[in-house]
């Protein structure tokens, strides 16, 4: 199915030129003046991609889109062993420059086999790496750079600028944030000359910067521990589409994954052997601050908070004592807010952590506060009496000021989810936004700064598009200019109820490229269709970090028959998505010890087979009756191809699903594919004959219905699209 | 490819059955036994693929073999939600048995999609596990062991026995140790049973044991230094063929790649920042220890010892200063023998790493000892002059005698490479023989303890049967039954001089899982076919452990193309193996920092699909005459199948060739490809049709010849095996 959808992009090409002259209209100079200047067409435009280059369309898929770019008709800079990178003279003191820079290389290299002659940058114009003596008309890159960024402190300057010449490439920035994105940017932009049989790099400018300064991913540790090797390679992605902060999500219900050496029980009793050591931590974070990425730790309080409970159970409400929950939702169990131990603790516990994080944000949580407990617990309830603490919210209010005077003492600003929002918290904490845009509104009108989580639930696996164009503030958002100051950003938010290091990777990718992309982006970029042909383009890129989420597909697919021919189930999984929302958890008893590792598991959202089969059903509707007709057209063929298949694939497919129990569940999908593919090639033929006497039965209709239900908590994504064929009317 | 060639596996099922045969041969109650017992032939003997069943030949993919098996006809074991282990009762001391049986749940639970209400095994009779109370009927899993096993004890009891019946299994062993193995080979064993649509387990009774008790790995990750996930999911593929020896050479010319807290420079200058950290050294040896595997670290010296004298030259035998090496092949520096500092050195270096490692044996390498520096250097002659040691080789002898001393006083013994062989050397030492079988021959012969690695260098892309036929005491031996004794076992070499992270699974795996059948089952289980088709269904196992070498191949085609259709260039890499032996390191200049990333690096040595075309042709040209005019046979359907692939491929593939740069170099070997297989299709041709009058014309010779030349370090495999069709004579 990939391989007879595939040659579907050469048909969006022409879109996708128009889509691109978007990112002109983005650029502060505009679209027109550079139509005024020299070129005289959109493809003139380009230069890239005249054309008699179309060959090299992987050029325009620079995600997120910069600010301002620029191409130039010259001859493009040509990529050779004997290419080099020159670092700011006399400042071999940045090692993460330098690391930086060897790490460009060896990525370069490995894209293009190439053998460098010069494996290390050279320092400015007078000394020279350590293996080889270059020519100096050799193809360099010079990196210029004002200072060292500091990637802890919030709005620091990230922007950069590229001007490719022929001869050189010039990058430079205020600070290596900004070149650290610019060597992002220009790894983006490699290409290929046909002509010259060299890769290259077209002529042109960039200047970039990020539209918001808190451009984050959630990773939540607790409910599936991600060992580090997962961490780090989503650190890597992250930094490779300008995402800067990684917001760790490590305490909940169902674990503890972060090692205490004040209060050992916490890691020891809370997290069944899995927590990350104290250097695996330093680690991280320093890992990630090499590659300009921030990292944000939470401590969910004062619900989510069983896993601290189990060794520590004087902490609670109720008298314990207290198991690790293996059930998904929230657990009964809190805090007890009124005991001054609780505060000690935390003041011990805090000092620790803190040391161990060094960026001034602290998220302590906050969200779903179940008050059973508090309602009662006797001495809670006349401890509210005797403080005048007049219902639950307000004593969470009361535990959560306490907290952030805590964190204020150890020079840390606290953030927490949009419950903690109350009139009485210091103004200078941070919401997060995750029931909706309105806390975020009223954080704003309060005076809060906030981030934004509502609609970036990436685990709730809905489309790309959907978050993409969740903007956090639209044109009519009733925040004024200073208030929508207050408004940092955005969080992808990966909860790990449903995912395993084996899965976590196809929930988080490519989707949160396009999240990315909202949050650095200007604001009016936003085609959705342009969105999707550089979201192809920049997944496969984002292979190179070792991310599994197109390999393990298959991986999964041959496990579910046992190493057997995964073709026919491919072609049915193919279609597949994952049901999207919160249904999944209420099904099948899932546990921690449940297995991820069925059909639904290995589905995507946003499955690419039927994200193409409904751009084509798009183009064929919207082409008119003479191009319908016309059965050479590639939307038509394709059509027919992809229906013709999915008509076939339930004979293929039935042995195995006969063979393998772990694939009952589905079998009436692939009954339900196989017959709406045949209602579909009867619509096509009846759009493209315009034969009104073709008329569809009450058993098609039922067909239809039916093939749109969930099976084994998938959906057959193409359902919808087939019946829209047989809606359309004839004129 | 794979498809079309997938379908053989059918067509070789009967000659599996032949080959199963051996099973029982090798078996101490022998297939006569069973033969004349109750079953009356081989397929009702192996009573689990009886004809109505032949949908499940994935039950008999044992691998290792064990030494003896045999299964009834009885209703099989049903695996179902409420299946349950009981582990041995009130041992619940035992943590490292606890933790593989919950290992062994989830793996069950993951291929099968199951959701066991019992996640954790629960002990005796007596206790239930904590979440839910099972049904006394559910299926069982008993398991039943005398100790916990002593890992670090060479020779320790790793035997076992499994009795499948239709209501429970049993798996009993003298230690853990030979219970990790039996649920190993449950785990192998997991069937399908198409009637009851349910996963089980055929009936039946296993007894194993080892044929050696030291099978081991090597990896190289001073070469290319290897992440700690590298190590651990081979040391979970490790475990799952019955391997028990983890050889971890740890420095080399190019990298110094332990921590050291007495010597921090070892690492610090000669790591280039890559190097495990004590503590995920001891996390490795658990994690080892946990699954039954020894850990045993290398410290190549004197020679291969560049990586040490960057921080220390002053043990050098030339005046230093040194420099990592970033070139390949073996550097002239060696230690200075002759200083008194070297040997105080050591023996705090050594004190310090054998805290790290409880096995009793340390390898100190000895390879390779370049003598030129001991040559030119005035003092080392003198001392040797006054010390009466008359060559370089005694020199060595020495110093190794010294080394082994150190050792001695550490409470360990010394493991060395062949070359370490000397009349001097206290007889406890273990000689590992990498030069040829006869320095093992004359171990033994002195009175030497030894372990084979000649002809389990995997790093030099030979084919699995190449090691797998390499018996370290075939009958013919020249070893007395008491000389045999001392030959301990084997070890499999990855070498990484090009291997990176991303690609060293593709080169031990599959692979190296016949050489651990090799070492553990009886010598007479031999058959090549067999262990092929067993290999195949092994492999798509072993992906449950995260291991790369099957996911990883497309990913590297997709990079090669930047994300376009990879399925021309699939076909043509399918049938390319990297070429075999030391020829690669000496093209290109290759060095450290090298990319791993060409079709070179994707291309697997036993690439499956021109091994399939191998048995393709063998069992076409060894059918008779009428046979190979039938043109309804699958060999010669599908041979013409692959053939008229690859004649049409050049055609789709040569666009990719023309715009990706880093393809040109197998552009040739995809001509030839199509080239070959058009006189492929003749050669068919002319011997179904007996057509004497076909004859090849020179031009078709030299296209044969040519087709058999390397190119971009790789080789048509299946050039030589369509020669063979056309040198084939016709009676």
């Amino acid at each position: 199915m990939i391989a007879c959808c595939r040659s579907l992009r050469h048909s969006f090409l022409f879109a996708s030129f128009i889509a691109c002259g978007r990112l002109f209209f983005a650029s502060e100079r505009g679209l027109q003046e550079i139509l005024s200047s020299e070129a005289s067409s959109i493809q003139d435009l380009l230069g890239i991609l005249p054309r008699k280059r179309q060959g090299s369309n992987m050029t325009l898929a620079l995600m997120p889109i910069p600010w301002q770019v620029s191409f130039t008709k010259d001859d493009p800079f040509l990529l050779d062993t004997d290419f080099y990178i020159e670092l700011p003279e006399n400042d071999n003191s940045d090692e993460r420059l330098l690391r930086a820079a060897k790490r460009f290389l060896r990525r370069l290299s490995g894209r293009t086999g190439l053998f460098f002659e010069s494996n290390s940058p050279a320092y400015g114009k007078n000394e020279t790496p350590s293996f080889f003596q270059w020519n100096k008309k050799s193809p360099v890159l010079k990196i210029r750079c004002g200072r060292r960024g500091d990637e802890t402190k919030l709005k620091e300057d990230e922007s950069y600028s590229i001007e490719i010449a022929t001869a050189q490439i010039m990058l430079e920035a205020e600070t290596d944030l900004g070149i650290l994105h610019g060597l992002e940017t220009l790894l983006q932009l490699l290409s290929v000359d046909p002509f010259r049989q060299s890769y290259s790099w077209p002529t042109g400018s960039i200047h970039d910067k990020p539209r918001f300064p808190w451009r984050g991913l959630l990773i939540d540790a607790s409910r599936h521990f991600m060992p580090v090797d997962v961490i780090q390679r989503n650190i890597d992605a992250m930094a490779a589409v300008k995402l800067n902060v990684l917001h760790w999500h490590l305490t909940d219900d169902q674990g503890f994954r972060i090692e205490s050496k004040e209060f050992p029980k916490l890691h020891e009793l809370g997290s069944a052997g899995h927590y990350y050591k104290q250097n695996e931590i330093t680690y991280i974070v320093a890992y990630a601050a090499d590659r300009g990425i921030r990292v944000i730790p939470e401590f969910d309080l004062p619900g989510h908070a069983t896993s601290w409970l189990v060794g520590y159970p004087e902490l609670g409400s109720a008298p314990g004592p207290y198991e690790l929950s293996p059930y998904w939702g929230i657990s009964e169990h809190v805090m007890d807010p009124t005991k001054d131990a609780l505060y000690s603790f935390l003041e011990t516990f805090l000092h620790e952590m803190t040391t161990l994080f060094p960026d001034p944000f602290v998220h302590m949580g906050g969200d779903e506060v179940k008050i059973n407990e508090w309602n009662e617990s006797a001495t809670i309830q006349q401890y509210m009496l005797d403080h005048n603490i007049s219902n639950a919210h307000e004593l969470q209010a009361y535990f959560n000021n306490r907290v952030a005077s805590i964190l204020e003492k150890e020079g840390k600003i606290m953030i927490g989810w949009d419950e903690i929002l109350h009139p009485n918290m210091p103004k200078n904490i941070v919401i997060q936004s995750w029931r909706g845009h309105d806390s975020m509104i009223q954080a704003g009108q309060q005076g809060y700064r906030s981030i934004l989580s509502n609609g970036y639930y990436i685990d709730l696996c809905l489309s790309a598009e959907t978050h993409y164009q969740n903007d956090p503030l639209p044109l009519d958002v009733n925040l004024t200019r200073e208030e929508q100051e207050l408004v940092l950003g955005g969080e992808a938010t990966m909860w790990s109820e449903f995912v395993s290091p084996e899965t976590i990777d196809s929930r988080i990718w490519p989707r949160t490229a396009a999240i990315a992309e909202r949050l650095w982006s200007p604001q009016n970029v936003s085609d959705t269709h342009d969105m999707y042909r550089r979201l192809d383009i920049v997944s496969y890129q984002l292979e190179e970090h070792g991310l599994t989420y197109i390999k393990n597909y298959e991986m999964m697919l041959r496990r579910l028959v046992q190493g057997s021919d995964i073709s026919a189930l491919k072609n049915l999984v193919d279609v597949l998505e994952p049901v999207p929302g919160y249904e999944r958890g209420q099904q099948l008893g899932y546990t921690t010890f449940s297995p991820l590792t069925r059909v639904v598991d290995a589905a995507r959202p946003d499955a690419p087979v039927a994200r193409r089969f409904r751009f084509l059903v798009e183009e064929f509707l919207q082409s008119s009756p003479t191009d319908r007709a016309d059965t050479n057209r590639s939307a038509y063929v394709e059509i027919v191809e992809c229906l013709s298949l999915w008509r076939d694939n339930h004979g293929k497919l039935s042995t195995s699903i006969e063979r393998f129990p772990i694939l009952q569940e589905v079998q009436q999908l692939s009954v339900d594919l196989a017959d709406v593919a045949v209602i579909g090639l009867k619509a096509v033929e009846r759009l493209r004959s315009m034969n009104k006497r073709i008329h569809f039965s009450n058993a098609e209709r039922r067909s239809l219905n039916r093939a749109r239900k969930a099976h084994g908590q998938t959906f057959l994504a193409v359902a919808y699209d087939i019946r829209l064929l047989t809606l359309e009317k004839i004129p």
